[in-house]
């Protein structure tokens, strides 16, 4: 071991023990180089490597400060991730959504599709239309479980992939996040034991945390996305009450999970008697002929609660999702009626309108042919031009790709770097709590190919290679 | 005391202390005799006022079986209101939403003005011209806080009544209850004492079941709508974190509060340190020339987060409304982000249009009109019919009549009685869960006067009289 190392795993363990609170301000380089009688340059490394690690940060011209932890034991193959600090994570999103909030900022750390492919002239002729009309806002039909017609249409596409599926088992709600959390709070109560991918939309850390419930995570598995043996395992050690799990076009990273092992999964559901929230909301996004089966197919005693929206291929603007909800139906009502009470009706019903016509699925053609096209052109560009340390994760569906940096660097300082220079990107620790998975970003590949976008990527590489260098120098020093 | 209610205190004492549990069957009325000594009709009515109480349901050729219970303790000013059962008021509400949610019914029982009122041609054709527009769905702006015009126009609102605000105050929400819940999570936590009126609006109720708050309610005061003394000994007491009040055309009971015992409220929400929720969905349903002021306008200290909508001016079917959130802006958002993510952005935007126009002022000023003509058109015509053992509640704003039914009716069987005749009414259960309050109901008179309006309203009488009749007649036996 290292010594710079072997001090940071000191000042760990000090932390860990709860010798040093959040907040508490390190002792400068001088007084640990006094204190632990190593050098300079190995306090350095240390300090940096603690930061690097999310367990420390530094504030210009005054030192080390100890971050709020969010404690995690690594186990044999999985995971507990207490979430001790509810602030964390929820500043980080926060700041970060924020980010993306001024028009001057180009989104390359959004999770939307670039809106130019959204929002069709079809779809907004229909709007209009609606718009219009008195009847188009009747709230009686939109109530929960909401608009009927709206609701069938969204059953026959279940049932275009096989799953049986009717109206009734279906309900509207204001965006998938919002389907995702009434989901889990239908089946979870506080102290409840979920289990979550380690790497995940940052929604789920905040419904776990907000909800009071005990995390496990398993690691994804770097060929198959999904690690069987780890998920198998951590089922027989712990009263796993729920899972949620994304199994296409995994957000951030991108895989989507074999039919073969999505059935192993769903015989594991059943033979636990485990409830899966399932966020499928980039199922529409694939590249291929034919649409990745959800695990609610492989469902066959209403474990799953599958979670979509048509944020992703109409526009996120319409705050219209749906939850497959079958028997919790009329629970998850219960909690809408206690809260949003509905979702938009004029919307409800112009989305009736153009879903029944066959501009959708015209619409959801075209879209994945630009996306895959746009996401090759930026996959490409970084294979040319990123430094050879560093690795991409190109999937053949949704529009992110997931950068692998090295693994000194913290994908925190490139995204406030490249904020200050209006470009955001999405960084690892808004889907991944632990320490040693710092070194990710997630990029937005849907735009189209520009001078802007070029700029824009010359940056990101730039970026990337200073922060490389300055880390390369401060090991070899 | 008649020998009936020294019975029925029994039996209520024996529910209270535990001896019998939720669903368990009551001796059937003979066992009851032989058990007790008393005579049948003293055991009928014991068990009828026990059932008038809430405390226990009778089935059908079954016999009596004990409700579950929302225990209340009086004390000499207040209640502290142990909301044990769950499920029961959110049922009720869930079944009482239902059954004004089917096209055939005539909601006299809905929250909402008559939708023939709202939705004017020239919001509609504001929000036909927006729809058209891909910038109108842009979601960058929509973002909490939400639209920023949206949110200057709300502000300026707030200054014409002397609140300085500006468009960093206000978060657009979905709608009052969205605006309503945001405010409480973001000022209490699970174990704080909320003090509540004690008829409410039914959100209060479950928002306080839902974050787990001990709840503590005061009286209306008969002459003043608020107890003011009441509320004086209650802070005296307990540690109150927050109030939840409705203080302008109170819903359902109609009231407005002056606004010297306004200024009384804010002077002990100082002295306290203590939040207020202020609910003020209402606020433009004055009749007379001046627009109540809200609590806020007495608040020095940013204790009072302001909830309103355009869901009872515009349509409920827009789900837009705001809070007042001042220096808490950041922590709802964070909510936001975390639930919903954001408000509809085609709204948002055509709703600043419309309101930048004369035409809201406009739209406001016939709809008080209309709704003051509609609502004293109700009121002659629950004078001249109604049994003079009844008393109808009537205050110059707002859209409902309270109805005070004699003493020994349950206004839940008015409620389930008329559902059957396609016609749905608010029983006071909805917003009072003390068994001593259960014979009122709420009418919604928002409707033009009609032949099928006058039908219903004598099928409401009818149905009243009858159920007044019976109550006499069992009492008389």
């Amino acid at each position: 071991m290292y010594k710079s190392e072997q001090l940071a795993q000191q000042i760990r363990q000090q932390i860990e023990n709860g010798s040093w609170h959040a907040h508490d301000k390190l002792p400068s380089l001088r007084e640990q180089v006094q204190l632990s009688g190593f050098s300079l340059i190995t306090v350095m490394n240390a300090y940096q490597e603690l930061e690097a690690q999310g367990l420390v940060y530094a504030k210009e011209k005054s030192g080390y400060f100890v971050a709020e932890q969010i404690q995690s034991k690594l186990l044999d193959h999985a995971s507990i991730v207490s979430l001790n600090s509810k602030v964390e994570i929820n500043s980080l999103v926060f700041q970060y959504l924020k980010s993306t909030q001024s028009p001057s900022i180009l989104p390359l750390g959004s999770a939307f599709p670039d809106s130019q492919l959204l929002y069709t002239p079809k779809l907004l002729q229909i709007m209009g239309q609606h718009a219009r009309h008195r009847l188009s806002y009747d709230q009686v039909g939109s109530l929960p479980p909401g608009n009927f017609a709206l609701r069938q249409l969204i059953a026959q596409r279940y049932r275009m992939q096989g799953i049986p599926t009717d109206a009734d088992d279906i309900v509207i709600t204001s965006g998938c996040l919002d389907a995702l959390n009434l989901a889990l709070q239908t089946v979870a109560k506080a102290g409840d034991y979920i289990l979550l991918q380690q790497t995940i939309f940052y929604g789920a850390w905040q419904a776990a945390e907000r909800l009071g419930l005990k995390v496990i995570t398993i690691p994804e598995h770097p060929k198959y996305g999904f690690d069987l043996d780890a998920f198998t395992k951590v089922l027989k050690t712990y009263p796993i009450k729920v899972c949620w799990l994304m199994l296409n076009s995994h957000n951030p990273i991108g895989f989507t999970v074999s039919d073969e092992i999505k059935y192993e999964i769903a015989k594991l559901l059943h033979e636990y008697q485990i409830y899966l929230i399932e966020d499928d909301v980039y199922e529409e996004m694939y590249y291929g002929g034919k649409k990745p089966l959800p695990m609610k197919y492989f469902d066959q005693q209403n474990l799953v609660l599958h979670c979509s929206s048509f944020s992703k291929t109409l526009g996120a603007g319409f705050r219209v999702g749906w939850v497959y909800a079958g028997k919790f139906s009329n629970h998850i009502q219960h909690l809408q009626l206690m809260s949003t009470i509905s979702v938009n009706a004029l919307v409800q019903h112009a989305l009736v309108d153009f879903l029944s016509s066959h501009h959708y699925e015209k619409h959801l053609r075209s879209l994945r042919l630009m996306l895959e096209r746009c996401k090759k052109q930026f996959y490409q560009f970084f294979k040319q031009n990123l430094p050879a340390e560093c690795e991409v994760y190109y999937y053949p569906s949704g529009y992110f790709l997931w950068l692998k940096l090295p693994k000194n660097m913290n994908s925190m300082h490139i995204y406030e770097q490249l904020l200050q220079q209006n470009i955001s990107v999405a960084p690892s620790p808004l889907f991944n709590v632990l320490e040693l998975q710092q070194h990710f970003l997630r990029v937005n590949c849907s735009f189209e190919w520009s001078d802007q976008i070029e700029m824009a990527m010359n940056t990101l590489i730039a970026c990337i290679r200073q922060n490389h260098t300055s880390t390369l120098k401060t090991i070899n020093e």
